[in-house]
Parts: C-alpha cells; sequence; structure tokens
C-alpha cells in the first residue's frame, strides 16, 4: 500500500489526550448516574434487523448500517430483487444484522426480553457507540457515543423531578454553569393543538412551531397556513408568541389559553408539580425553562420533554434531551411499561468545555517521571526503583534505548514529562537518584523515599 | 411483533452485575497500563475494508464482518461478478467499510497516518471491541474485547522486561495468583528448525511442535515425519523434549543444542537478557518459564512470544499472549518500525476470577439508601435528605411511587439494598428518619448527620 492509510469519513481516531477527556466526561456523567440509583447494562454492537427496522421512520432505516452476511451471501438472495437490482428489496436477503442506531431501542428490546429477570421500576444506564449513516458535518459523526439514563415501570412524575436534579448535578460537576434545561410536555402540544383546531395536524403543527427560535413568528405562521392550520386557528395562538416571565405566570397564562382542553390542562398540571418540586429541592447551577415550543421527537414522547442548552453565549445545539414515552416496550409485544429518559451529548459536551477551557489540567494522566537510560546496569537499577514508584501510584517509565542523553531530555520534553531521573555510576554507587525538575530546571541529588515524596506532591 | 425479541448469534446482553464486573477487570488493567506509562488511543469501529482485508490471511477475510454500503449500493454492483452470482467477487463493490478484526492493524494503520504527531517510542494501550463472524461456542464469541498495550519505535529488550513485569501487576492486582507467564523467542525456533534442516518448513515445524502439551511427543514426531521433515533431524529434536529444570538450566542445554545456529543462539542470548532482568527485579506472584514449544501467530512474530496460563487447577486456555513484530507498520507503508506489546484476555479472565471466587464485593455499586415513597409530602422531604446523602458520595434513591409498603420493602430485598429509610408525618414533624438496616433488621430513627455517618460505614 503506496498511499497514506485514512479513516472512513465520519469516524474519527482519538489521542491520548482525546480519550482522557472523554474519558473526564464519561467518568462524571457515569459516577453522576449511580449515584442516583442508576445502574448499567450494555447491548451488543449489532442487532438482528428486524429489532431495529420499521422503528426509526424511512429515514432513519435509510441511515442504519446493514452488515453483510457471511459466506456466499448471494446464494440465499431475494430472486426477484436480484433480477430487478432493486438495493432496497435485496438487502433483507443478504443482510440480517445492523448496527445499533441508537440505545432506546436496544434498551427496549433489552427489557422485554429480560423481563423476568428485571426487578422493575428498573432504573438503567448505558454509554455505549452507536451509528448512522448520516451525511458527516462539523458536530455530526457516523460513530458517536450516547449516554441514556432511563427508568421503565413507573409512571411518578417524581421522576422527572430527578433527571432535572441529575442534569443539574453532571453540569455542575463538569463546572459548566448555567445551562437552561428546558421543558415542556406533550399533552400541552396536543392541548394547543386541540384548541386551535389542529388535533389532526399535530405533528405539522409541532415541527412548525419548535423552529420559532430559528425562524421567527412569522415564518411559523407562514408554515402553518401551509400546512393547511386555519388562520382563525393561528390567530388564536397568539397569546403563545407572548408568553413570558418566571415559569409560574407562564403556567397562569398557559391554563387561560388551554382552559377548554383537559389534556392540555393535564400536561400544565404536571408541568407545575414538577417546577413546585424543583423550586422547593433548588437546583445548583442549572435554570429550568418553560419552552413551550420544544417537541423534538414528539412522536415518541407523551409527557414530559426536556432539552438542555447550553450556557448563553456558546454557539451549540442542545446537549441533552429526552422525556417520557408511555410505552416504549409495546414495539416488541410488552405492553403498559411507561417510560422515562435523558441523553447527554457528548460530543457537544466536550465542543462547550473545550472552548470554555474547563478541562481540569490533571484530566491527561501523562507520565510523572521519565528515567533517563545510560545503560543496562543503569537500567536495571532505575527498574528497581519505578517498580516503587509504581507500588506508590506515579506513573514511571524507563526509556527504552541507552540512546544520547539529549534525545533523551527531548523526549521528555516533547512528551510534558514534570520529571526526570539521571541515574549513573556515581548515583549507584551511592544509593541516590539525580531528580530533576522539568518545569523549574531544578536538579537534586536525593534518596528514593525524597523522590516518592516530592514526585506525589 | 409477537415473538420475544432476541440477540444475534454470538453476541451478549450485559446485565448490571456483569457490566460491574466486567469495568472492574478493565479498570485494572486500564490502571496498570497508566502506571507503566501506556497512554490510551480509540480508534473507529470501522475501518476503510482495502485497511483490513488481507491482513489477517484468508480465514481472516472471511471472518471479518463486512458493511454493506448506503443507499443504492446495486447501482455500483461490479457486473461480471453481479451476473455470476459470485459473492466474494462482489463484495468489495458492494460494501467498502469493514468491522475492527483486531487492535493491531487498527494500530499500526493509527501510527502510520499520525506519525508526524507521534513522539516515539510510543507507547499505547486500547481497550476496544472487535468482531469476528466466527463459529459461535463456549467462550468464543463474535463481539468481544480486546485489551493490547504496545510499545513501536524501539528495539530495546526492557520492553520485554517490563511487559513481564506488567502481566504480573495486574493478576496480582486481580489477586489471581500462580499464573505462569510462558516465554520464547522466534529465532529459536528458527535455530531450531535450521539445525534439524527443516528451515524451509519452519511453520508446518512449529505449528506440530505447539501441539507437544496436547497430542504428546510421538504424535508430534509423526506430523513432522508427514509434514516431510526427515527422520534423521527430528531424531535431533530428542533434547528438546526433554528440556526441564529451570529457566537457567533450559538455557544452558538449549546453548548445546543450537550451538551451530547464529540465530538461535540470538535468541538464546535475548531471553537470557529477559530472565536474568526478572529475576534480578523479582516478580510478585507470577512465574516466569521458558516454553520452545510456544509459537502462537508465527507469521507475526519475530523476537519474543509470551502467553499467559491461568494458575494450575483452572482449565483454561491462554489468558493473555504477545510478543515483538519487527515490521509492524510496514504493511502501511512505514518501514523499520519495531513493535512489542501484549493482549489480556478479557473474557477468559472473566471465567477464571468467577470460577476462583475472587471477585471483590464492592464491585457491584449497587444503591446503598432506598427511601419508601409514602406520598407527595415525604417524598420531597425525602429528596431533600437524598440531595445530601448524594452529595456525600451515597448513591441514594427515592422509591417512585407511593406503593404498598409491603412491596417498596420487597423492591429493597430483590436489589439487595442495605438500608431503607422510612419518612412519615412523624418523621417529618421531628426531623428525623427511621433507618432499617435490612442485613440485620434493626431499626432506628435518627438525624440526617447521623443516617449519613452510619451508612458511610
Amino acid at each position: 500500500m503506496a498511499q497514506k492509510p485514512s479513516i472512513p469519513k465520519g469516524t474519527r481516531d482519538f489521542n491520548p489526550e482525546q480519550v482522557a477527556k472523554r474519558n473526564y466526561i464519561f467518568n462524571t456523567i457515569r459516577g453522576a448516574f449511580e449515584t442516583f440509583g442508576f445502574q448499567p447494562i450494555e447491548t451488543p454492537s449489532f442487532e438482528n434487523s428486524d429489532t431495529l427496522m420499521g422503528k426509526y421512520g424511512d429515514e432513519g432505516d435509510r441511515l442504519i448500517f446493514k452488515i453483510l452476511n457471511s459466506g456466499d451471501y448471494l446464494n440465499k438472495a431475494n430472486t426477484d430483487a436480484y433480477e430487478e437490482k432493486d438495493s432496497n428489496k435485496l438487502t433483507p436477503s443478504i443482510s440480517e444484522k445492523a448496527l445499533r442506531y441508537d440505545l432506546t431501542v436496544p434498551f427496549a428490546r433489552y427489557v422485554v426480553q429480560h423481563q423476568n429477570d428485571i426487578e422493575f421500576p428498573f432504573k438503567r444506564y448505558q454509554i455505549q457507540p452507536v451509528w448512522r449513516a448520516d451525511r458527516p458535518q462539523k458536530g455530526r459523526f457516523r460513530e458517536f457515543y450516547q449516554c441514556d439514563a432511563d427508568v421503565v415501570g413507573s409512571k411518578s412524575l417524581w421522576q422527572e423531578v430527578e433527571f432535572i436534579q441529575l442534569y443539574d448535578t453532571v453540569f455542575s460537576k463538569l463546572q459548566l454553569e448555567g445551562v437552561t434545561i428546558k421543558i415542556n410536555n406533550r399533552k400541552i402540544l396536543s392541548g394547543i393543538a386541540e384548541v386551535i383546531g389542529a388535533s389532526n395536524k399535530l405533528i405539522d403543527f409541532t415541527v412548525a412551531l419548535d423552529k420559532l427560535d430559528k425562524i421567527g413568528e412569522d415564518k411559523v405562521k407562514e408554515e402553518m397556513l401551509s400546512k393547511g392550520i386555519a388562520q382563525e386557528g393561528i390567530d388564536k395562538l397568539q397569546p403563545l408568541f407572548s408568553l413570558s416571565g418566571s415559569f409560574d405566570s407562564q403556567i397562569e397564562s398557559l391554563k387561560t389559553i388551554l382552559s377548554t382542553s383537559n389534556e392540555g390542562l393535564k400536561g400544565i398540571e404536571e408541568l407545575a408539580f414538577i417546577d413546585n418540586a424543583i423550586t422547593a429541592l433548588g437546583l445548583k447551577t442549572a435554570t429550568l425553562q418553560l419552552d413551550v415550543t420544544l417537541a423534538r421527537g414528539l412522536n415518541y414522547y407523551t409527557g414530559a420533554i426536556f432539552e438542555v442548552a447550553a450556557p448563553k453565549g456558546v454557539k451549540m445545539g442542545s446537549i441533552g434531551g429526552g422525556g417520557r414515552y408511555d410505552d416504549l416496550t409495546g414495539i416488541f409485544g410488552l405492553k403498559d411499561v411507561s417510560g422515562v429518559g435523558i441523553s447527554f451529548g457528548l460530543d457537544r459536551i466536550y465542543l462547550v468545555l473545550e472552548e470554555l477551557n474547563l478541562f481540569p489540567e490533571a484530566v491527561n494522566k501523562n507520565i510523572e517521571v521519565l528515567f533517563i537510560n545510560f545503560g543496562d546496569n543503569e537500567a536495571l537499577f532505575s527498574l528497581k526503583a519505578i517498580n516503587k514508584l509504581r507500588a506508590n501510584g506515579i506513573n514511571a517509565e524507563l526509556y527504552p534505548d541507552a540512546a544520547k542523553m539529549k534525545k533523551q531530555m527531548m523526549h521528555a520534553n516533547k512528551r510534558n514529562i514534570p520529571f526526570v531521573v539521571l541515574v549513573g555510576e556515581e548515583e549507584i554507587n551511592s544509593n541516590t537518584y539525580t531528580l530533576k525538575n522539568m518545569v523549574t530546571g531544578t536538579q537534586d541529588k536525593i534518596e528514593l523515599e525524597q523522590l516518592i515524596e516530592t514526585v506525589k506532591k
């Protein structure tokens, strides 16, 4: 192979620094998940195709990576499709497995498959990669991690309260202060559609409303009109567009707007419960905000809808989202299992922390001490010391070759190793070590105990 | 979907306990890797097919999972292959990506691709899943993790010494005492082949020799004969079969046997260097053993060959292996980069720890305290306390629904939660908490501070 190798578009290599920073985020999220009582599960990277296909709409089906059957797969190919050279039609006969597209459907499959071994309510978290054959662009990849926490088997609104606290906990731990946790409720969206006489156009209605931030009030109204929602109904929306003020006061306005919709009033009641609880419990650094335009994957959610926005001033899409879905496992034949969950957007959180310079210095678990190699005798003497350093939890290593001292020192420099130890004949004879602080440049001849103490500081 | 969903054969779901146990092993290995100065990288789950194909032999090519191109993939299908309905021939034209088969080839690709950003010698570790379309059987899966540590860019034998110490460190930390680290050297195998006049049959010779443990001396000789190795040569092997005693004494015998082979003597010299260093440094719980029949992926290795056997009495194949390869990156056009590395077999280590009951109890980070839910007022009061517990690092949660007390207590029991807290009107009024120890059955009404202290113990 003459040309330099490369990786598929939309995928990434991660170097040591990037892995360390990503693990810092993963570990923070994982720690909070566990403190809140969530337990980890893992599912296979690929599922049987019929587990995934048809669960994410036509667009989703298209974006699922399919795995070619092994061996002489054409032997079992669909004859009609083969003659017609119809890719879509052929696929199911030559591909039986597909890469995970999200963590929610595999979780639903897991719950149904293992329902007899699960003690409900079941609080699980899952941190694993997913794959999508999407067009790659800035911040959108074909392989990326999802970090999900869900509870299944309880309709209690205390779960929603807990998830808001969980978001607040994670982002506070990451020192990412000032995020906004937006909340809405599917029942409010249904209520509004009902009130304006567009119940049969709920999706068109919410898709348009969801764009308010981006395209503004006039364009939203235009889009609704074009989708066949009556002008009279749209006029009734006016109070919604001017909704503002505190969570409480918005709730009061909504009560008036939705006074004729039972479903809408139920949604308001749920939101008020959650807001009251959060007010009583308090948040560390996040703010809870009612956003009646928030829709996300509407078909999916049946109650609360969450989305997290980065602190003001940071240009970035949502860094988290979630909601309640009353029939998660129905697709696999297990009815009446309500679920609610949230997700953290690892890649975007990473970019935000990078932009705001919030990664702690200590994240990169670099080597702390490099022993210069002056030859086999010195190397053996050094390795004995290195063993003691390691037993004391210090990351230490020996330069493998007795290369020129300058080369070895440059190696330490390039890797930003803070301490270098020099052991020559003199040191061996006196059982001492010359420790050089690469930052200050100072150099001391000391005993091993002292060396360990100095580095530990 | 009427039938219960399932997962593809050879793949696995992991429940919370299994994930916790696996993470215990991963974290132990990762911690040792970092103490020894290895840095993490990650590579994409799928690579361009031409990065992987042809690197693992015909058998490997067959076992690589290929990903179907997206969209109307038949549009670009190889016309001849399509007409001939030749699966093998068609594949490259409808599949451009393939799932990672091991971590070594992607690592080689990474080193070549990023050679200008890497400071050599480069010590990297990588813990990621790989996929093989192998026939699933006990202990063999289609998706499994590899844990690899490699150094590239140095021929120093101190690396081999360090890897033996690394194996010893990891297995000692896992309390898995008494493993045997077997070592051999490709140059010794070449030397033996040379001495018995079978240099041109090196692979046949080593494949047969590698079976000594399994099929015994006579069958090995039979197989060699059948492969065309002369009886005269086989006779010369006799001293090898009776090789025994200490590492030192085996080295001495080998010196006699291989006295006419320069390459063989070089191999002996390398082994002696490593053994002397390890003897001087000492091992914690493992034993280093010379095994001249050890071959593993012979085509691959050019120097040291490692394999780790579980403690005596545990029936299990090797739980780790590795070796030196002098031309890792040559396949991608970067010559003369010597590498040496080892791998840990996660699944087998898991089985061994399970069999010997070596998983620490504390591995499963279960919830420690469940608050019983008696209604909304009590729940809110409880959540305030739960926040304080969590801030103190205690995993705590509220039962989400105000279900019957018996049901909630059973939930705590089934999940093995050690403490339950009951908060009713009385407790709220006196600002106290009734803490029930689920193991001893004792119950105390205490204040929050005390509760936190008790649970922390």
